[in-house]
């Protein structure tokens, strides 16, 4: 057995635990991070992405290795459509701010480069088994490396930034479902194809056949996704299926058809864990809190996290002062809380609940129609969008 | 029997109806205005009631029969209470508008007098059976006069303002509940008590105790609720355990107690007739619709209807256009969608949902959070509740 010492051991090599270690790399504190997945694993999962300002303000800390405002694309607006038009919400003019559409594996490949290339010691294909001694000034991570062998990190703190079937979430929580939970009643039907862009910006369309996002990836690969039942079998629709299901809820736009090459069902869960910390263990990203996709909030609340996280360590390891940790769970929370209800506010605005009634409906179509309709409605909805100020930023390096 | 006939007959001697008899008389068009209450009936019966600003100017035409703005009393702002602290929002700072507190029957007192004063043809104790000739030019209200002997009023137009239990509607609709519904899984219990008040502004409380609304009458009496079951009996409560609950839900605050002398539950609903008009004939205010009392909506939605409806009646039977009228349904639905939405959405933000999960609670809260956070969401909900624009002002006399 092998036992490896270092200030901080991250399970998780997403971006949550990556951007913590370039974070503390910054602010010179050593840490180890282990992903059970190879690297070509993590890098080849397709996934979609879309960073608020402020995270591309991230990871352009990476320097050169950041390809976010190379080949992710900034947009400055989306079209809320409904009731047979579309409402362009104005990202820039009404709170001067945009996003960026740059998958989630693509930020993974620039944060693996630049660890790799600061001489990290990230560790692929081990697997934390268990987190122990929480309460103590030596948390230690029992793992199995990629040899089958075992292999313990003792560390001064453990974060775990493992997702959302999170092997240290137990060790916070006390049990591994510990936690708020929402489920909803319907999902996504997601699908790439070889196309040229049907629109410039992502069409949000709430219709009498429910929910579609129309999205890009490239000047020639779609991402587009229409609501189903979780139940769907993805094999169960032909492509000219698929393709008329989209269609059909986007009226008054032609979709530029192509073959699809991806597709998949996505579920839709809320999660909360019901602790964030306990003693020198941490949660970050998706093994704290899950969010439907509909707010674009996933890999943006991760990164709120360790912006939290961070500066609590940095006056924990660095000064020996422990308040800033004794927050981070109600710092944190308090963003958490409210992206939580920005995906669920997104999601209900949007889709058609299969129990809705004929009122809900068009109070529904009331609820689009006061935010359109109003200036401060808009910029609610997009200062929440493009994502609020990050709290701790100051106590970065 | 007796026959009378007029240009305009107006079922119901609400404010909406009243209000309706004013403006056309302001175009020169004659209206007659019955009701199966007496003047004491209508004069006493005490009513709560929030003018947006909008609405007391509507009420300004009164001249020198409104006394909204002298014994009303002006607010600029209200509080949002949760998670232990309150949270202002500041109406005249965020919107420049404000809305003013003055019971529902003491507008009536004033929309009386005027139209007594005017020799307008109102009549009490006049109970309304059947509307006919809804697609003739002669639609006709057959009624039953105070003295039990029947009466028809031949008009070339009938509008309903005759509440919640419109006789009017079933002609307008097609059968007695034809429309849209939304029953909640609570209500409120209101007292009016004599004490002074116990806050400067309406405080709207949510609390883990369930939501509570404090609000004011005068230097000596104030009206108080709080969320109840539905099916609660006003009378199952001692005083004290009316000030006990009430005190429970808005901590941080003493509530100066006092004798309560008026009681009741008040039940949550939400309706909009599948009709707003049909021929000749057409519904405004509570007959058209009903909102639950946490937006404020329920006068000032029947003074928009009232509006859209005049200049739909002076291009009727004025200039024998029918296109407004045509067009009255949709431009009055607009706004009920939207104060329809408003309404929900106040009620879901501040009550506790009998079946709400922690995850439900833990959101609402981040929701409270967001708008209070926000300048954009606080302006937001600061625009609905004062009152969006009115349409069709400019079709006025």
């Amino acid at each position: 057995m092998t036992t490896v010492r270092t200030r901080v051991a991250i399970v998780g090599a997403g971006p949550a635990g990556l951007l913590l270690s370039h974070l503390l790399d910054e602010l010179g504190i050593e840490s180890i991070v282990i992903d059970q997945r190879t690297r070509e694993d993590i890098e080849s999962t397709i996934k979609a992405g879309i960073l608020e300002q402020g995270a591309v303000e991230m990871l352009d800390r990476l320097g050169e290795f950041s390809r976010a405002r190379t080949v992710g694309v900034r947009h400055d607006g989306i079209e809320l459509r409904f009731d047979g038009a579309g409402h362009r919400i104005d990202f820039a003019g009404l709170v001067d701010r945009g996003v960026w559409l740059y998958p989630q594996h693509e930020a993974l490949k620039d944060l693996i480069a630049a660890r790799m290339a600061a001489g990290q010691d990230l560790r692929f294909g081990v697997t934390a088994d268990r987190v122990e001694g929480a309460e103590t000034d030596r948390p230690t991570v029992y793992a199995t490396d990629a040899e089958g062998q075992p292999l313990e990190i003792e560390a001064e703190f453990v974060v775990g930034g493992d997702g959302s079937r999170s092997v240290v979430r137990p060790t916070v929580t006390g049990s591994s479902h510990g936690g708020y939970f929402r489920e909803y009643p319907f999902a996504w039907f997601g699908i790439l194809c070889e196309a040229p862009p049907s629109a410039e910006e992502l069409i949000y369309s709430n219709s009498p056949n429910g929910f579609a996002l129309i999205s890009q990836r490239s000047e020639t690969i779609q991402r587009m996704y229409f609501q189903c039942d979780p139940e769907t079998d993805p094999d169960s629709y032909s492509e000219a299926q698929l393709w008329e299901e989209l269609q059909s809820r986007v009226p008054g736009t032609t979709l530029t058809e192509g073959p699809i090459f991806q597709r998949g069902v996505l579920r839709f869960r809320s999660f909360v864990a019901q602790e964030l910390r306990r003693g020198r263990v941490a949660l970050i990203g998706d093994s704290a809190h899950t969010v439907p996709p509909t707010g674009a909030k996933g890999m943006n609340l991760a990164i709120a996290d360790v912006i939290v996280l961070v500066g609590a360590l940095r006056a924990l390891l660095l000064e020996g002062d422990e308040r800033l940790l004794d927050e981070y769970a109600e710092t944190a929370s308090a963003r958490i809380w409210k992206a939580q209800h920005f995906s669920w506010w997104m999601t209900s605005m949007l889709h058609v609940a299969p129990d809705a009634s004929d009122f809900d409906r068009h109070r529904q179509l009331g609820e689009l129609r006061s935010v359109v309709d109003s200036e401060n409605g808009r910029r609610y909805l997009a200062e929440a969008y493009t994502g609020w100020p990050f709290e701790g930023l100051d106590r970065l390096a």
